[in-house]
């Protein structure tokens, strides 16, 4: 029998803040390196469902992160569909919207529903498990990739596998079991249960039609999102109103837990999901005292503990078991067996109005990045990296002037109307009111410092005259 | 018996790391504000003698510290004598000068030697033993301020108290002993032994009677660097040849375990060295889980720990005895157990050449401070604050343009002989290898923001040609 081509759709569009304070909502985790391969592990799965058996990858993603997602793909040179959700609706609407759009492009498409933000290093395996998952599912099931417990875990949900299918370790799905307490997951193990991944391979037609049966509206909210939908700049744009309707569930309750033809495979390969700064720990490389340490970090005496930092000198004497993760803004300490209060942390900060609970210091924009490199009663200075051909929108401020100085590369700025270019150790004045537009028409990043002086330097003092990036 | 005036001498120049990051050599603890008394322990030693008994102090510190020696002063409107140390020699120089200093104001003078970075809460009970120390020094005695210890702790000195003098409190003083394990300070303990806190009362005359007999050289070299001091903008200058000359030793060793007219007061008074975080832990304001909460901080299930933070948020879930300190480039964590451990990491970070090791990012200056805000491989940017009448150097640089943006008050910037004034939101560029010169005609302070441009953007790239702080 030929081998199908495989479908991956790579669900993008989670705001995870339990590995806070790097992971936040303007930035979650999926798009952040987190082990040392130089991969977010939005990039890592994608490598992974790179060439064949696998086909063009679709993309399903919130819109705020539309030009990360762009720019992922683009730094791997993999080409892909990028599908944007106007708001989150949990995992159904995401897989009917992946499954009709993989049906469109082939009315026989198997698809593999792969979350962006799990760590699977052993891709061999991984292939192979979903080669077998797919010759499955093109006979009618709905395939789940279960994961083999490695311990008696109560932060996942379990699976018991029924009836043999044939193939090595995969059977009909018998149940699935909500997050069991801990003595409860030991029974599970020792019964041979498996951890819900949350990945699944199907034919499209088959999720259809079984959305169709156990959740319609779920599938014409998603029909009609995609057929209202707009496409700009090479991103899908579903629609608002048709999107916003479908109901908030997870593909697990619309489809999996109701379907008769559910079927798992016990993957061969390993699996972290990373819920957790402990679980970092868990798979990252450790040096000889059991310690992942990421960034400028010296530790004395310091055992089987995670410190991670950005920017700044972290530095540890005589710790153990330990999580600290400094970022520019935010330091976070807890014993490892307390990652897992993280989020909780986050919604106490969120409920104070904390910035540093959802933004990041540096703001990815489509033309680049800034960042604020110092605030004062009536000034903000950023710094503003604009990529070769990034162009902002054409804007005015009412509350401030803005000097811009030029310390690397060529700005090309229009300034009520006129266009000068600004290069390297020169400057350019912006009175309050002007009309003003930067962009990099050279060759290599455009980098300046940006000093704002006005009675207000908020980020919503902009109005927004035109813009390359539909931003207007 | 009408009361002498007491004379302060402020021993202010010492640079301890051992609250790094906080304190580092740049500016040490005893600058910096470590309780929510919004004093530095500098600033409440002078305090503490203020007024009768206590006549005008002699502060005696490093010429690195000098301005901000004079602005601590005069932040509490307190005046004093500045003397500059030209080089590091330990406290045997600094009592010789000071006590001939206080003599050549008063050939009768009795003086007190103070440490800048000790705690003492009980000002009124520190005031009266001075006077008791004060009366007993008068008659002759050279008298110690020990202190009743509150544990065995093996981090300090202690005395042994000799024969009573009368009146409460005060003995002779039989001998000193060095640092001993724990189990000999519970012996200590237990005999009523005292602490040596370094805090002396004693006649200047008697002290520098007994300096002549004991340690000739270490008199003689005091007195030819105050023979041959400079005396410029309220400091006096020791002689650098002449001081450099005198004998590294403590007062200790150079007198006191030598002469017969030691005595020892026990403290009515608190007192601590914050020799360590741990120690500040102990002495700080708690909540009431036991914290010393300084700072942004969030802490979740917290006990019994020190979390400080200058600027970014901190954060802790489930920690307990720890320590935490986070400043804007460094951050130390260590079990509170740990924290005598905190001077070997920074000599770790020295050996490695790690600026932060002694290096604070906001740097004081006579005329203001500056403080780094990014740094680029060919730029760097800077906030400058310079104080009303403030006046920088007339420099050059080599390697680097500079833009100065004035964000708050107004500048008079002198740029190869032409005066110009740059107001708030005005801007002007300095090219590379101009004569120029930054200072503050206005009434308030003048903030701006420097953006440098050049191939090599160090501290180092300085001509002074002219300075009116004696730097050129």
């Amino acid at each position: 029998m030929t081998q199908a081509t495989i479908t991956p759709l790579i669900m993008a569009g989670g705001a995870g803040t339990r590995l806070w304070p790097v992971s936040r909502d303007s930035m979650p985790k999926q798009f952040i390196q987190l082990l040392d391969d130089g991969l977010s592990t939005f990039q890592a799965t994608l490598l992974r469902v790179k060439g064949a058996p696998f086909g063009r990858p679709i993309v399903i993603t919130n819109h705020e992160f539309r030009f990360v997602v762009a720019e992922q793909l683009q730094a791997l040179g993999i080409a892909g569909d990028i599908v944007l959700e106007p708001e989150r609706r949990d995992s159904a609407a995401a897989v009917a919207v992946g499954a009709l759009l993989a049906q469109k492009q082939d009315p026989a498409a198997i698809a593999v529903a792969l979350a962006a933000d799990h760590v699977i290093m052993d891709a061999a395996h991984f292939r192979a498990d979903c080669a077998t998952a797919a010759e499955l599912a093109a006979t009618g099931l709905i395939m789940t990739l279960g994961i083999v417990p490695t311990a008696p875990s109560s932060a996942y949900g379990y699976i018991e596998p029924g009836t043999s299918l044939g193939a090595e370790g995969a059977s009909r799905l018998s149940r699935f079991v909500e997050k069991p307490d801990q003595a409860t997951a030991q029974g599970y193990l020792e019964c041979g249960f498996l951890w819900n991944s949350g990945n699944f391979v199907f034919s499209a037609g088959v999720m259809i039609g079984e959305l169709e049966r156990f959740a319609p509206d779920i599938l014409a909210g998603a029909g009609a999102s995609i057929d209202a939908a707009k496409t700009d700049l090479d991103f899908i744009r579903l629609d608002p109103p048709a999107f916003g309707a479908i109901p908030k569930t997870s593909i697990d309750y619309a489809v999996m837990e109701k379907t008769e033809k559910a079927g798992v495979l016990a993957a061969s390969f390993d699996w972290s999901d990373i819920g957790a700064w402990d679980s970092l720990h868990a798979i990252a490389n450790k040096d000889g005292a059991g310690n992942v340490l990421q960034g400028p970090i010296v530790a004395i005496d310091t055992k089987d503990s995670l410190l991670r930092s950005d920017d700044m000198l972290l530095t540890a004497i005589g710790v153990k078991d330990l999580v600290a993760v400094a970022t520019r803004d935010a330091v976070l300490i807890a014993p490892k067996s307390e990652a897992g209060r993280v989020k909780a942390l986050v919604e106490q900060l969120k409920a104070q109005g904390r910035p540093e609970a959802s933004e990041h210091l540096r703001m990815y924009r489509p033309w680049g990045w800034y960042q604020r490199i110092d605030l004062g009663a009536r000034f903000q200075v950023k710094r503003i990296n604009v990529k070769t051909g990034g162009k902002l929108s054409l804007q005015k401020h009412f509350h401030r002037s803005e000097h811009w100085i030029v310390v690397r590369g060529t700005a090309e700025v229009t300034l009520d109307g006129q266009v000068s270019h600004v290069h390297e150790n020169e400057s350019i004045y912006l009175p309050i009111g002007c009309t003003h537009r930067l962009a990099n028409p050279g060759k290599i990043d455009l980098e300046l410092i940006e000093v704002q002086v006005g009675s207000y330097t908020g980020e919503d003092d902009i109005v927004r005259l035109e813009d390359v990036y539909a931003r207007a």
